[in-house]
């Protein structure tokens, strides 16, 4: 049943297939090893369609607006690309804030951003129900019966985590004699003569550094809602104003996520959203999902990330195809330059933000569906944390999840009231909230 | 009084200052041969807000909705860029419409759409206030003591009418042996030695053909109000429809103008709107203006463009720069490519939309102001009519009136009404229109 799945979404994404893969692979892991709470929501009847949602004006690059977020002083937002829909307001924290949230963090102790499952990954190669012909014309993008290296760079799920470099591509294909005529490109007849075993114990036995990885840093995350440190809920409600939305849906929103980059520190580019099909559920909705399902992604409407200090060197948020005209993935990977690899080609990219202590910068991770709801996620919204050349890096992300299903959401919203009304003093919601941030896959 | 405004403008619209040279003595003769009506307005107290302006949403590129502006059919309109926010709806209009248009406009018969005013021409040059020095630095826009072809070309009302190409810059410096070394390029030297009497004798001497004009076509303009053919007022409706503006605002805005370019007929590229200064007037609202101002322009909110008929070759409507990073005019001019030449470079602009029958096109002039209003005019709604060539091209244009203005505009409404009121059948709102559509730089 699942390859039936699969082989819909492998002629439907072609790009995304080996990502649907490893994913529900994962899943179905995941879910046989904890079923997790299997709440079903039953409600004192339908939701109420909930009103449309609030979104920015960008009207244009370097437009301004002044706003009031905080009684004593004013803010200015900066338009700073309209594809994203992207905005900067100096001064949204202050700096006794920012020093704030980075002691909480540290009290709370860091954690690595990002491990290896090695394990794992090597059971999901080992089930891959396509064969290596079937493989080769999934990776083939340009159907010109030929794998550049792009089109290998481009499925980032390949390195199950490490970041892939045109070299260490090719490292792999010379380890495993996969290129005998070392040109970069396998034909299909260099490609079907590889032993795929060959590559997953080559990918298992090279151990990768730190720096090697999708992402370097360490991150916690901090309480927000009721009860928490009155900053915290200082800055929740400043961000409530600043977006417009409804308090249900800021509220009900991921906990503050306090990242920190040492020297060396990086964040390869990528999308905070996963695709929108049919099939996925939103981690913040799933307590009430009624169906199991497959996909899960975690469905950040938008992301407003906080710089918490001024950096030394370097530590740029880039966007590397901010308000190009038009997106075209393998233009952006190319053989020899890829845009998102934050260590080599930030100079590159179409847009750096440089980190000031107190700046926020914000941008919506998903288009307008043009009925007042989400449609699909921006593909140029893709972004990533520039290599820290000097010092450290601290920032935060606010993300602030609503789900593509406007009835799911409503449905989310309701149950939730429902869930804090029933539980008084005891804040089932937060429960609740912890259960679905615990899987490690909502991090990254 | 006039040099000291000038010198403002000059100093901060450094590319427009010759427009805005030619632009005030023309409003000076103008008002001193006539004055027009000078209609005060003198309602009922202070007009109400307005509520804000309707804007479709773009999404993203090839995005697709299905609208109902119709009983019997539905309709999709198609996003074909943001920047400009620009749609396309094919079958807007029936063939039967369509051929009815032309026959109306054939019928009420077609002017040129333009002519060289040789005489106001010399005049305005002739009473020019800056010194040959100011000139040059305005001239000048990289600053760099010398004036480039695409310097001069960027200036188009220095041509008054002809369109300057590269080679015919290089001509007229030839002819008045104002280049010596003919590299195209002016030192500060050559251009002091040069008399712009010469230039001005030049241009006066040089009969353009009208393939060397801005604009070579001809029109009409069709009335769509009340008491208007069927089919005209129906074609209102729908576009009230299509735009979701204000019954008010639709309705209060210019006749129809049908256009017929023929073999070799083009209409270099242009934005519909006027920029908007403090001191700028709309067309459309002159007559309750309570100043005398010196800048009129028609403040063309949206521009929604008919084809109809299918043209047997060329005639495509080109945008330049839809979608570009960034706007810049310097990158759109080279000294010998100019994009905006419909009749040489429409195949290197971003964006072509062949003429189909019945295919309507609209896009917005204006940014929006983040209140809910006209803001600046949008530098990438230039646009132009690709060389006709094969066979004729008709096309019409409804442009939708907005003052940028919102108490003028409310102030205008509220004056129309009455208007309407007190001539009960006489229908005076129709004649003020009449007198407003009389300038002939409003059909420009």
């Amino acid at each position: 049943a699942y390859f039936l799945v699969l082989m819909v979404f492998v002629h439907l994404y072609l790009g995304n297939v080996l990502a649907l893969l490893l994913f529900v692979h994962y899943s179905n892991g995941d879910e046989s090893s904890d079923p997790g709470p299997q709440h079903r929501a039953q409600g004192p009847g339908p939701a109420p369609t909930l009103g449309p949602l609030a979104r920015l004006e960008g009207i244009k690059v370097g437009h301004e607006r002044k706003v009031q977020l905080v009684a004593d002083r004013d803010h200015f937002i900066r338009t700073l690309s309209l594809k994203p829909l992207l905005f900067e307001i100096p001064g949204f924290l202050s700096d006794e804030e920012c020093r704030l949230i980075i002691h909480l963090a540290q009290m709370k102790g860091l954690q690595r951003s990002q491990i290896l499952p090695t394990e794992e990954y090597e059971e999901a190669m080992g089930t891959m129900q396509v064969s290596q012909l079937d493989l080769f014309r999934l990776l083939d993008q340009n159907h010109d019966g030929r794998l550049q290296l792009r089109e290998v760079l481009a499925q980032t799920r390949l390195g199950n985590g490490r970041w892939m470099t045109p070299e260490n591509i090719q490292e792999m294909y010379s380890a495993i004699k996969a290129d005998p005529d070392g040109d970069g490109v396998l034909s299909l007849q260099e490609f079907s003569k590889m032993d795929l075993r060959d590559f997953h114990k080559y990918m298992k036995g090279h151990k990768a550094a730190s720096s090697e990885l999708v992402r370097n840093s360490h991150h916690t995350w901090l309480y927000q809602g009721e009860g928490a440190h009155h900053v915290m809920r200082a800055i929740r409600q400043r961000v409530l104003r600043l977006t417009r939305l409804s308090p249900e849906i800021v509220e009900l929103s991921e906990p503050l996520q306090v990242v920190r980059y040492g020297e060396g520190g990086h964040y390869h580019a990528h999308v905070d959203s996963g695709p929108v099909y049919p099939e996925t559920i939103c981690s913040h909705t799933k307590l009430i999902a009624n169906e199991s399902v497959p996909f899960e992604t975690s469905c950040r409407y938008m992301t407003v990330l906080f710089y918490l200090n001024n950096v030394t060197g370097g530590g740029e948020t880039v966007f590397p195809v901010a308000d190009n005209r038009t997106y075209d993935e393998m233009s952006l990977i190319q053989d020899d330059v890829d845009l998102r690899d934050t260590r080599r080609h930030c100079d590159k990219g179409n847009l750096r933000v440089k980190p000031r202590q107190g700046t926020a910068v914000f941008w919506y991770n998903y288009l307008p569906d043009g009925q007042g709801w989400v449609g699909d996620v921006d593909d140029y919204s893709l972004h990533g944390g520039c290599l820290v050349t000097s010092g450290t890096k601290w920032i935060a992300n606010n993300w602030i999840n609503v789900d593509p299903s406007r009835a799911r959401q409503a449905l989310f919203q309701q149950e939730m009231a429902r869930l804090a009304q029933e539980g008084g003093t005891d804040s089932q919601p937060e429960w609740a909230l912890d259960r679905a941030y615990r899987d490690a896959r909502v991090e990254l």
